[in-house]
């Protein structure tokens, strides 16, 4: 299996299944001196974790990471940053029934033909309990980016959308509430929207906006390493994400391109900003805005009919603790890979100066 | 600068400003012993080629690949194929005018920052020329996987939108008009509009929808370079792209798991494909099925405000040969990306058997 | 820090200090299905571990290692292998005198240099204790080859030297004394000089010679990574080597074409093997053979002289449990290494099938 | 087929065979604003190229250097540098006597075996005539790194060896004599040697010393990308070469850890220089030093007998225009493989500053 590893020189490689011992990652290319903040990291930790909230799922996890090279005296030493998180909490029980079936929209069945083999406890490398190392590893990043900004709120759940641009909104609030939609009467409709499709043992998509403020210019490697095109693919490989946009993005299509050029001010800056801070696949230095589309969880706690290995048709219903909507738990996730995607260009861009 | 390499095995690096001497690359990976049909390469070059239909830009450049190594009495040796297209027909007078200001929403500006150098005759390394490259090794990608179907087609021009899913449509009428839709009416509709927005110097954007049929089980790598991950990449690394989406894409969002989840069929085939063709980030041999959004080309013919290299305001205007909208030619660089993206998971693929 | 990465498709990362909490490491590519001898990867790591004769170091590390992921009822799965080794007997009072000075012929100078910070705690990420999780991978990369033999043996420590090609050793008698070495005259003779080194506080080099048979034809990939450069890097890699040499080697340098060609029997095969086994970088079925030089390690139990930070003089002398002569323990690694190379050879040439 | 890369951020990739129509490759990484002498470049080809002297091949290869992207108004722009050389004077008809047969100690046979498919025309991709394109890179890697000095020399062939360490010979005087060997008088020895073996239509080895001073400190990738391995690696990489050491090297072995240490002086650099400028895989500083074996060129201008493609002996003769001793054409070629592996060493050290 390739594609365990994000970035080229901030570079992230992870391992582990949901229900082995544990699952973890090394981060090679973090600078040495940097000062770490573990209780930062571990912060970041608990905004992705299982429990926090009573519209995401209710399996525990204590989701400690534990640092096993690479830091000394507090300090990154510039050698790879070796981390685990033990799974303290794996109820594999939970899985026999899916042991022989293939779960619909789930990677059971593709993971069976690719490999020829296949750990069905839980999504196994397929659950997205993987994305831990992720939000341990952008953790990192922040820390060593630590005057840029990387803000994600929630700006849709279901039908239910948040119709204001992110400048017109306090981003202070996303914290605030479970959903993490930083405006309070919208989070609350959104919320309420969640808990009637848990009821129903059915679960709802959504959709994150990301924001990144205080971006210098010239981040981004084109030809094929544009900012947008490695931020695209970064937020893509987060589980059950459908599509990516950036500034103007699917909107954008409708314009003419006298109202969508971004027209320069004397400073450098431009007057509009539907580039979303990138030209060219470059920063330019206005604020990067994009939107991240995530399905519906496909484990539903309903009855449902499935084929099983010999494709016969099975009745069967989903188990265990899952989240109706993942949206708000996915938050730190698109926070953590916007970070390493920044991250890595900023070590790139350091390598083109005379 | 980095990112100039795209895959992994079947690799593609590409070198060459658009008003330099030549463009061309290196394809690494391609297996030996493929029997090279060199028109149906060239073909595909002039489905991108500038001037061949009354609504592109009318500048002439002639895009004839030139094979340098690789390929021995037509057949592919295994080694890299090396290739090189002569820039015949640059006209650098006409960027004169361009040389000490920064064009609104181009790449201008920011390459001057990042590198403290610009070759500003026209985009230099950020024009779209250099998918010219893109569209010889795609070729090669297409013809290395025969037996999977390519097709890109314009879905939308402005507000102008095909209101059919693709398995509706004669998806071989695409060629037969200028703006590669295949629906006539709709087409002609496009074209009509396209033609209005190049009458007042203006430009407009459109979506292009991709599908690839008959692909294999098992393609795709997880967790990071997953198979809409990297296809997402692809796309977006490809000039004036805003957005990615695929299988359900963002009106997924507004869905309940029990609505979006496909179920299967004995055969391992789904009822319905709101998936687009991949689970986990690995091919399930169903349609794969993709939007990609395209901003409205940023050169206008129009008088413009804008700045020069000091800060100033200069009055300027575009000239030269510019299209309108960009998605009739962007058809086969989609498609191009498609197989290249496809052609590197096939390889890594082959390396899991045991 | 980059370059902790050995390998494109079986590919090793590893992470740790020498008295961090943990070492360890993960190995993406690994075919799934392969059913895994963990006793034979313990066995390997046995054979490195420190304390095992009276010629080696006396510190006491278990190095037991454990398994965290891609491992699933016995068999690879296709995931990363996720695996830990903890260090158990760091006594890291052992390093205070050094905390401050630099040890000749250490890395703790340069690293203090090009870090600006330094894990004063023995060798830190210079240590060859990293090397364990060499031999881990080597392991596996050894039962995925089951069919090749790899072998390597102590043929030189000092000035005494193994004065037989290996055609003529029987390979089989090599773990039969500490030494490691298959001509038990020879190996005695080497026993009594490393003890009398050690006796006196100092310390000796060596040489390791590698042999692999069963090669299949076909590994290797010219032009940069052929088999011989990228088997020679791999063993430069290894703590302590200042040599290497494949074939004919620098004693090759004194013949003439005429002698040291190889001439074909109709087989394919060849009649002399001075090539040793390798053919424009990549292999034609010979037997592989190379030879690898160790440097006397550098820490010794005598008074020296050193500077310390500020450049001053500071009279020391080494204490902890140190090897004398490091070949014996490094067979293993040279093994491994080998063995890490050849997978990686083998998993590329799968890509080039028609 | 890989391996056509070399370096990680100042990156050749070539392609090409001896006999197509040109040979090439792209540099990335190179940053931009770097004023390049053309001159100097096309001056190290000059070095390299066949028919210089009466020593070496008698084939006229213009070797001329093109250059098609990359470089603007004679200065770097940081985009990947595309350079092409037309092969103008192959001679394809010198090669008929081979198609069918392999010859002995090349890579027909690993080719046909590997690839399915060989371009008979001379060695193909095997040929070293590729290494030209390492030279064009090398030489804008020395412009680069233009503190440094990369001095490679011809320091044996066959049994004639010259006994003087590289501190007591005048460098200077390498390219005095057609040999390359700074030492007037063992290069007329040399060159005599070489006349006489080329008239019986032999050929013969040697070795070439590569030293680089004025280091700066920290260059190298622990733990597999050291300093050393890279370059060893780099080295081996070249055709026709069996062995590398650095520093003590092979020698080393012999001595004890009290002698081979090097004492620090309190400026940081050491009395003694047994590591070769190089400790735990970083520079240190001190001079880099190592030696390069080349094996006897395989083609030999006599009758020999060997195999065909059904493996039946077929008796001939070796025509066409061949070097007698290949290592006085390969000094720049060494010189060329050390800038380019501490370019990229320079650049990855620029991402580790805090």
């Amino acid at each position: 299996m390739a594609g365990n590893t994000f970035g080229t020189l901030f570079k992230l490689t992870t391992f582990g299944e949901s229900h082995g011992e544990a699952i973890g990652g090394i981060l090679e290319g973090c600078p040495p001196n940097l000062q770490l903040n573990l209780e930062a990291i571990q912060q970041e930790m608990d905004r992705r974790k299982p429990g926090q909230s009573a519209i995401v799922t209710q399996r525990k996890e204590a989701d400690q990471v534990r640092f096993l090279s690479g830091v000394f005296e507090g300090k990154t030493t510039g050698t790879p940053i070796g981390f685990v998180i033990f799974n303290s909490n794996q109820k594999s029980g939970d899985y026999d029934h899916i042991k022989d079936s293939y779960r619909p929209s789930h990677a059971d069945y593709v993971y069976d033909k690719k490999y020829g083999i296949r750990d069905y406890r839980g999504g196994g490398r397929s659950s997205a309990r993987e994305t831990a190392c992720r939000v341990v590893a952008g953790a990192i990043a922040k820390q060593f980016l630590s005057n840029l900004k990387f803000n994600a709120f929630v700006s849709q759940v279901g039908s239910i959308t948040l119709n204001k641009p992110y400048q017109e909104l306090d981003l202070s609030l996303t914290e605030t509430n479970p959903v993490r939609c930083p405006d309070p009467a919208t989070a609350a409709e959104m919320e309420a929207h969640i808990r009637e499709v848990r009821k129903e043992g059915d679960t709802i998509g959504g959709v994150i906006t990301g924001v990144i403020q205080n971006v210098p210019i010239g981040l981004g490697e084109p030809v094929f390493d544009k900012l947008h095109a490695q931020l695209g693919k970064a937020m893509l490989s987060i589980n059950a994400v459908k599509g990516f946009e950036y500034g103007s993005g699917f909107d954008g299509v409708r314009m003419k391109g006298s109202e969508h050029n971004d027209a320069y001010k004397s400073d450098g800056t431009t007057k509009t900003n539907f580039s979303g801070g990138v030209q060219g696949g470059i920063s330019n230095g206005m604020d990067i805005y994009f939107n991240v589309a995530f399905k519906p969880v496909a484990t539903l706690i309903q009855p449902y009919e499935t084929i099983d290995k010999k494709g016969e048709t099975v009745q069967t219903k989903g188990k265990g603790r899952h989240d109706p909507c993942v949206v708000p738990r996915a938050v730190p996730i698109v926070e953590a890979m916007a970070a390493l995607v920044l991250a890595d260009f900023e070590l790139l861009n350091r390598t083109i100066k005379s």
